[in-house]
C-alpha cells in the first residue's frame, strides 16, 4: 500500500493482529464520528510497524482480513525523545497528543528541580494511562504505524543516567535547527519547567535553545519536536 | 529594561498608556494567580512596542510609573504571517494561543472550499473577540511587546489578493526549513482544512511542505510557525 492509500483510509490498533478485533470506542468512531460503512477499507495494525488491510465489520471483528505485512522501514533511521516538566493535566495530554502527531517516538514526562505540579503513584498512574491513551489516539489519527513509547513520569536525573545525550533547552542558547547541517544534532531534547532548569541541572549537559518568545512548557515541547524532526528528516 | 529583565517581571497590556489604568481582570490575576505584592515591578505596554516601568498598585492605577519608551526595534523586520482553516472552538483558541507565544505578527483564521466549521456573523464576531482575547493573553504571558494582528474569519480568495506571497501548506512538498538558505522562504503560510486545499485553490499558488505526519489543523499551524520563525531568525 502507498502512503497515499494509507493517508485515505483509518487506521486501527488492535491487541492481536493475528486475530484482530477493534476496540468498542474505535468501531464506535469509525461509525459515528467518521461515518464509516460496513465493508469500508480499514487499516489494523500493532503499533509496532506491521499492519493488514481490513474492511470494516458489522460487529468488532473487520472483514476481508489482507495479509500481516511489516513496514519495511520507519520514515527515520533515528529515534527522537522528548521530555517535558509535568504541568497541569490537559497540558501535559496536549504535548502528548501533538509530540506523536509529529511523530516523536519517545516521550518522557519528567520532574525536576523547579516543577510544580506532582503526582503521587495514584495519580501518576492514571495520568500515564491517560498519556498512552492520548498518545494512541493521536498516533490513530495521523496514521502513524509506530506507537511512540511514552514512560511514566521520571525524575530527570534517571532520563540524563539512561539517555545520557540529552540536551536541555534552555533560553539564550543556539537555537536547534537554527543552521543546516550544524554541529548541535541532539536526538534528545528536554524541556524544564515554566521557571527553567536549575544551574546544577544544567551544568555540564549539552543546551539547546528554541525561537519565539517566552515558552509556554508544552509549546516548548511541540517547539523542540518540530525542529526535531525537521533536522532528522533532512539528515 | 533588558530581556532578562523584561523576561523576569509581570507585562501588562493597557488601553491608554499615557495614564495606565489596568483591567480588574488582570489585576486579579497579578494578585491571586501570580501572587505579586503591591509594590512589585511590572511593565505596562500598548501592545504595538510601547512600555513604561511601574510598580503594581493596591487599585487598578499603578504607581511609580516610569517614562514611556518605545521599543527600538521588533525582534525582527520581516512581518510573520499563519493562517489556518477554522476548527472547532477550542483547536482555534489553542492555534491563536501558540501562534501569539511563538511571535507571530498576523494571525487569519481562514474558511475554505472545504472548511466543514462555518461561522455566521454574530458568531462569527464573538469568536473573534475571544480569539483577541487568548492572544492578549499570551503576548502578556510570553512577554511579547507586540500584539499580533489577529484578522476576523476570512475567505481564503480574500487573504490571496490581500496577501499575494502567501505559500499553502500542503502534504508531499518540500519542506519549510528543510534547507538554510533554500530559495523557500515565505513570509506567509496557509493551512488547510482536514480534506486539504483544493486542486483550484492550490493552482499557481507556491506550496510548502511541513514535517510529520498527517497533522490536524491546529498543529500545522503550529509547525509552520515554528519553521517560519526559524527561518525568519536565521535571515
Amino acid at each position: 500500500m502507498t502512503p497515499a492509500e494509507h493517508r485515505s483510509r483509518p487506521l486501527v490498533f488492535v491487541a492481536d493482529l493475528e486475530r484482530p478485533r477493534l476496540d468498542e470506542a474505535d468501531h464506535h468512531h469509525l461509525r459515528r464520528v467518521l461515518r464509516c460503512r460496513v465493508g469500508d477499507p480499514i487499516t489494523v495494525a500493532d503499533g509496532a510497524g506491521r499492519w493488514r488491510s481490513a474492511a470494516l465489520g458489522s460487529d468488532l471483528e473487520p472483514d476481508a482480513v489482507g495479509p500481516i505485512v511489516q513496514a519495511s522501514e520507519r520514515r527515520r533511521t533515528t529515534s527522537l525523545t522528548v521530555g517535558f516538566a509535568l504541568v497541569k493535566g490537559d497540558r501535559s495530554e496536549l504535548a502528548v497528543q501533538k509530540l506523536t502527531e509529529l511523530g516523536i517516538d519517545r516521550i518522557i514526562p519528567l520532574t525536576t528541580e523547579r516543577t510544580v505540579v506532582r503526582w503521587d503513584g495514584a495519580k501518576a498512574a492514571r495520568n500515564r494511562e491517560r498519556h498512552r491513551r492520548v498518545a494512541r489516539q493521536a498516533a490513530m489519527q495521523s496514521r502513524n504505524l509506530w506507537l511512540p513509547d511514552v514512560w511514566p513520569v521520571t525524575a530527570l536525573s534517571t532520563v540524563v543516567e539512561r539517555l545520557p545525550d540529552a540536551t536541555l533547552a534552555e533560553p539564550g542558547q543556539t537555537v536547534l535547527g537554527a543552521a543546516a547541517g550544524a554541529e548541535i544534532h541532539p536526538t534528545t531534547v528536554l524541556v524544564g519547567p515554566e521557571g527553567g532548569f536549575s544551574p546544577q541541572e544544567c551544568a555540564g549537559r549539552p543546551l539547546v535553545g528554541l525561537p519565539g518568545n517566552i515558552l509556554r512548557t508544552e509549546t516548548a515541547a511541540i517547539c523542540a519536536a518540530v525542529l526535531l524532526v525537521l533536522t532528522a528528516e533532512r539528515g
